[in-house]
């Protein structure tokens, strides 16, 4: 099993994703690593640790991709970038699968263009991890279709329900349609026409509302990208807020310091939940390879779970299953 | 000045809009209410208090519209009902605005049929506010206009300015278009139409993103009533399920009772910007008339508050604004 970790990636590159693979690398003794980024600097960051040479390697991508350029553009003009070297290789089968915390648009235009897609795939898609009151479940699309027509939406279902199942471990997933009411005829027709094909679905359970998405009333959360997006990020940003608040009120309230600590730790369980360290990456589903996707500012904690998902999403066959589910 | 209260409406009438009427009543020596709703329930309600009965008038509305009835279908069948006679009666010139904590859509048939629009209004808007860490803000399109054209964005984003403005007492607010980037080439067509329409409105921010919600980036978060929706009641779900996680970490922590004392205390006052009764009701902008609805769930303190609004927007003339800003 040979993972390829971008290097070059994310907001502390090479450290973490350096830290992260060597990590996973020890964990799990059948794994190798590729390190695609800027060789000196890999290889300088390698030099910090211990490790097995023979399962860490680096392959050397001398162009970096910032988080902030143009995802088109950064992919057609950086050919020597560990993003396109790396899903490059990925194609060629000298490696199983491809992570990255770095430009998650690039990392998608690569892999669609240079993985292609599963057969029978219409569109791949960006499954999202999202905290819930039972533990992660997905959200897709996450951002990579802003506007879906409903075969695709099927389509996205079901590759939700396979990742849903192998991945996650959860046992018949349930698929809700993100709408404005749980009655069958609410929403645009677009959504009418989404319900309508899902309505004869395995464990579709209809549509679900905004608020039934803490609480994990479904598995699969389907919506069109520019929904789930805005979601995903809206959901994101719930813990420092939630920390802000309790933080006025806690000032307001003139607690002691080690009232404040407890409180502190409280919290800090409270909302390990929406710790996406734990999960580490998203993939993309319906691409023809396995390619997944990691915030910017992951933890080396983040990115050894990302390869251990990248791992368990090859030694599962989830593409295979995919391509069988649809054809 | 005359408000008009539903007292039929929501999940706790009589009772609920009874007393917050009472209330507003008892702190506005100018207002009277007039209470729609099925006669004897209401008088026998009305008999439990004291009041001012030259400025506490009972209206006979004798049908119910349920909270989950079809909106368009009980407007139509139930011309008895509370909230269509009471819009009747708002356009008919006896009283000044219209409150209801019943079923929303049916408020909204009956505003948009009963009152019509403002002179120059493309389409009427639910105007949500929404809990930031800098306090109440706007969400416009809350769900009445699921999909929406340039234009009536536009005119979206002045009607929430103006009611920002001369109800939240916010000095210039800005407006915000929710999407998936900052950048202005992000989102779908309909989506960098509507940026280009807005570019050179005043105090437009630009696009937001979903994390850029609850800090509160902008004042007025524009975004069709599908996306609305789904955040709103998104939202609204956030305080329920903070409470459920720190009560789990509370558990598993296995803390003395007076150490969760103290945290209930903290979690109360800082979940105290999101309780929804210091705001009280959402307006509807644009129909010919001032009709606010609030939650199903509303307390005497939230119809309070709601009625408040109403006189508020009587009082600063809000529909003459938007009439002078969009003509």
């Amino acid at each position: 099993m040979i993972v390829a970790v971008d290097a070059a990636g994310g907001d502390y590159y090479p450290k973490n994703p350096v830290e992260g693979a060597l990590q996973a690398v020890e964990e799990n003794s059948e794994l190798t690593v590729l390190l695609f980024g800027p060789e000196d600097q890999v290889n300088k960051e390698l030099a910090n640790h211990d490790y097995d040479t023979q399962r860490v390697l680096v392959h050397d991508a001398p162009q970096v991709i910032g988080m902030e350029e143009s995802p088109a553009q950064a992919v057609k003009t950086k050919q020597q970038s560990s993003i396109v070297v790396g899903v490059g290789l990925h194609k060629a089968g000298k490696c199983d699968a491809f992570v990255s915390a770095g430009n998650t648009g690039a990392l998608l235009a690569a892999s669609m263009f240079g993985l292609g897609k599963l057969k029978g795939v219409l569109r791949p898609t960006i499954a999202s991890y999202f905290p819930t009151i039972k533990g992660f479940r997905l959200l897709v699309d996450a951002g990579a279709n802003l506007e879906i027509k409903p075969e695709a939406a099927v389509q996205f279902a079901k590759m939700g329900q396979i990742y849903c199942q192998q991945i996650l471990k959860i046992d018949n997933p349930k698929v809700g349609l993100l709408n404005v009411g749980e009655e069958e005829g609410k929403g645009t027709d677009l959504l009418k026409e989404i319900h309508a094909e899902l309505k004869n679905h395995d464990n579709f359970v209809g549509n679900v509302e905004g608020k039934d998405i803490l609480p994990g009333k479904a598995d699969v959360f389907l919506c069109d990208g520019l929904v789930g997006n805005i979601v995903l990020k809206f959901g994101e940003s719930i813990p420092e807020i939630v920390q802000q608040m309790i933080g006025g009120a806690v000032k307001e309230m003139g607690l002691s310091k080690e009232e404040v600590g407890q409180i502190q730790k409280v919290l800090h369980t409270a909302l390990s939940s929406f710790n996406y360290e734990n999960v580490g990456g998203i993939p993309f589903l319906g691409v023809n390879g396995v390619s997944i996707v990691g915030h910017g500012g992951s933890s080396p904690l983040a990115i050894k779970n990302m390869i251990k998902s990248a791992v368990q999403t090859v030694e599962n066959d989830v593409n295979g299953k995919i391509v069988a589910s649809l054809n």
